[in-house]
């Protein structure tokens, strides 16, 4: 603290502080009065559930119309860039569909049911489920096409597009392996079929020891009921594992001895490797960071002093450090964490930065506790080959330009 | 986690479990196909910023018409019973106005200025204000008039009224006491005006050990920009303390020698004790719990097993037990308290019950790490006497009817 406010002193007070407006001194009259002191406001009863400030409305999520076909299989990427803190408003959590939103399921007609090599075959209720002890907790989504499209090099200008298919939520639901006692789940099932009640039957298979350790059911995000497009009234929660696996509209789940090879296993979520087999089940997120402020969207306000913002994640646990660099990963310092730091669960960094107005290459790179580190690019390829399309979590480099603006480039 | 899954074999299983559908055995075949396995969903440019499910639209702010004149200097109140784990949804959160909500302020003309008793007056865009080194927090903000209507006894049926005057959030914002280092605050400054731009320009007092202690200015709320009517673009923060005080639509900070004695701290805000004088600058929210499930809006839904659910929060720090009844206040079990405990944040907390439809008096009560216990109605009358409004803290009791209806009433 005392740290902090050294470096205020001696940085800020002469840069931060430089470019603001004074006004007169001690005794200033206080700015003229603006409009919204002089006209009553709206009522309450205007507003039974807010929204966003009219001036807000280019936080949206976005579509990148060359990515698919048809909208309805397709994917919006979360505005990473104008997002503070860990937790991903509700309304702008990414989507991804494969085939379309089911907007329209009544909560009081949806069924669960748990069946297969199971001493009970039973069949939920939403009401039965909120009878069950619950857990809330706060887990990152991320898609397992995340960040795709530039393995071939920086292709995608914008931190919602190269990273935007990630998300944080508090989740509230029930631990599976608390409903698994209910059902008694023979010794021999080693898989977990999840089924989801859209067009596409999403389906996806999960072994036996994921299922008995955290995954959870949900039905809340962020303190109230799922959004419709997350999967309302229910969804499986695998912590840190692809999104897709996170079964959303759940309605089935079902045991046995061998993965179901489905459509999503085999002719997505899977890839060629260079010497030619494919990799498969490839569930665990790796770790991964990315700068959001400065970013393509959000270029540098002018030289001097400002804070530099980021996101750190893995899915297999927390994150224990994160160095930046600006010198395109010649040099490093260690940003500072922001409290809370949750396991599978996005970490907000920050790191002061005093730019001279030249040109720097901005890096950020995750450690967590397992001590996995955030590979460079071409690290990554080395591993995956020139066919890779999933689980990319190399290294994000930003140039910063003397005009302020910010690119993608592949450096590393 | 042994003790839990013995708890579930012994209770769940007999209770729970017993209220459930059973499907035909092992190889059963799964539910008929809904609706919404058969036609194409939304797509993905359907929805850039996601809301709510249809099924969902009775879960918003609510008022009531009889408690003030006009709906601009009213209160719409959180709907508590639908919320799970401690983040309030950003559009459900509580709003209190004194002069209507500023809707439309632009954040690219609102301005911030720092005057009075310091060594440079500044005056701060949004843009400058983004710059500085930035900090995120969960804190609840709670009105100092929560359950004011119930003192003389239980008037209100729903936890919504009796204590929707209650959110939390996770806010983004730079550390007053950061700016403060640039404007250089006197030594003689011992308190810190704060006004809104809003139609009342709503005024309050700030003695100086909050603002150097964790005061802060936030302008994102749970990851987006503050909502309009929660403050946008800027907003006074002081963690724990009377929501009024935490000023919305921030335009002014003005330091000085004395409280200023504004409207919202004489004619409001201050109130009657039993010896006559007047209780003045009551500031910090005392240690409360209370069940929000169940409760007068959800009923039980039968005999046997249901988890029992609340929050609890304290304005002194954090919550370290939450004690439940069954009887009225005889006998207590200690909850078990849901992570992550942030100071001045809700807790959520759980405990199991098994209901034997007989008629029951539940109630919670909370401790904090300052050893404070929340006091009985008695208790709280005793130290506030008759004409009491403002800061009631005591524990409710919620009547569980043998027919399953929930009632409030008034018990110790």
């Amino acid at each position: 603290m005392s740290g902090r406010r050294a470096f205020l002193r001696n940085a800020a007070v002469t840069t931060a502080a430089a470019a603001l407006t004074r006004v007169s001194p001690a005794d200033a009259a206080p700015l003229a009065i603006p409009e919204s002191n002089t006209v009553l406001g709206a009522g309450v009863n205007d507003t039974p559930y807010g929204s966003v400030s009219t001036f807000e409305h280019d936080v949206v999520r976005r579509t990148v119309p060359f990515l698919t076909a048809e909208d309805k299989s397709s994917v919006s990427f979360t505005p990473l860039q104008d997002l503070d803190g860990i937790i991903t408003p509700s309304g702008l959590c990414f989507v991804r569909d494969h085939g379309g939103s089911a907007m329209s399921i009544d909560p009081a007609k949806h069924r669960l049911v748990i069946h297969g090599l199971v001493e009970r075959s039973l069949e939920f209720t939403m009401n039965d489920l909120l009878r069950f002890p619950t857990e809330s907790h706060v887990y990152f989504m991320e898609c397992g096409a995340n960040g795709g499209m530039d393995y071939k090099g920086a292709q995608m200008q914008g931190v919602q597009f190269t990273h935007g298919m990630l998300h944080c939520c508090e989740w509230t639901g029930v631990k599976l392996s608390v409903l698994l006692n209910e059902a008694g789940v023979s010794p021999q099932a080693k898989w977990m079929l999840a089924e989801g009640a859209d067009a596409a039957a999403m389906t996806r298979s999960v072994p036996i020891e994921k299922v008995l350790d955290d995954a959870m059911l949900a039905w809340s995000q962020n303190g109230e009921r799922l959004r419709p497009e997350n999967g309302y009234p229910l969804r499986l929660i695998l912590p840190g594992w692809q999104a897709n696996l996170n079964v959303k509209w759940l309605r089935r789940l079902k045991f046995g001895r061998d993965p179901w090879e489905t459509r999503e296993e085999t002719s997505k979520y899977t890839e060629s490797l260079p010497n030619g087999k494919a990799r498969q089940f490839d569930w665990v997120m790796g770790t991964k960071s990315v700068i959001t402020g400065p970013c393509p969207e959000k270029p540098m306000a002018g030289r001097g002093f400002r804070e530099v913002t980021g996101l750190a994640w893995s899915g297999y646990g927390k994150i224990t450090r994160v160095d930046v660099s600006f010198d395109g990963g010649v040099n490093w310092k260690p940003a500072r964490l922001q409290n809370p730091i949750f396991t599978k669960a996005l970490t907000r960094f920050r790191i002061p930065w005093e730019w001279n107005g030249k040109q720097a290459l901005l890096q950020s790179r995750a450690v967590d506790d397992r001590g996995h580190v955030q590979p460079t690019h071409a690290q990554l390829l080395a591993a995956r080959g020139g066919n890779a399309i999933y689980n990319k979590n190399s290294i994000q480099t930003w140039r910063v330009n003397p005009n302020g603006t910010v690119d993608s480039v592949q450096v590393g």
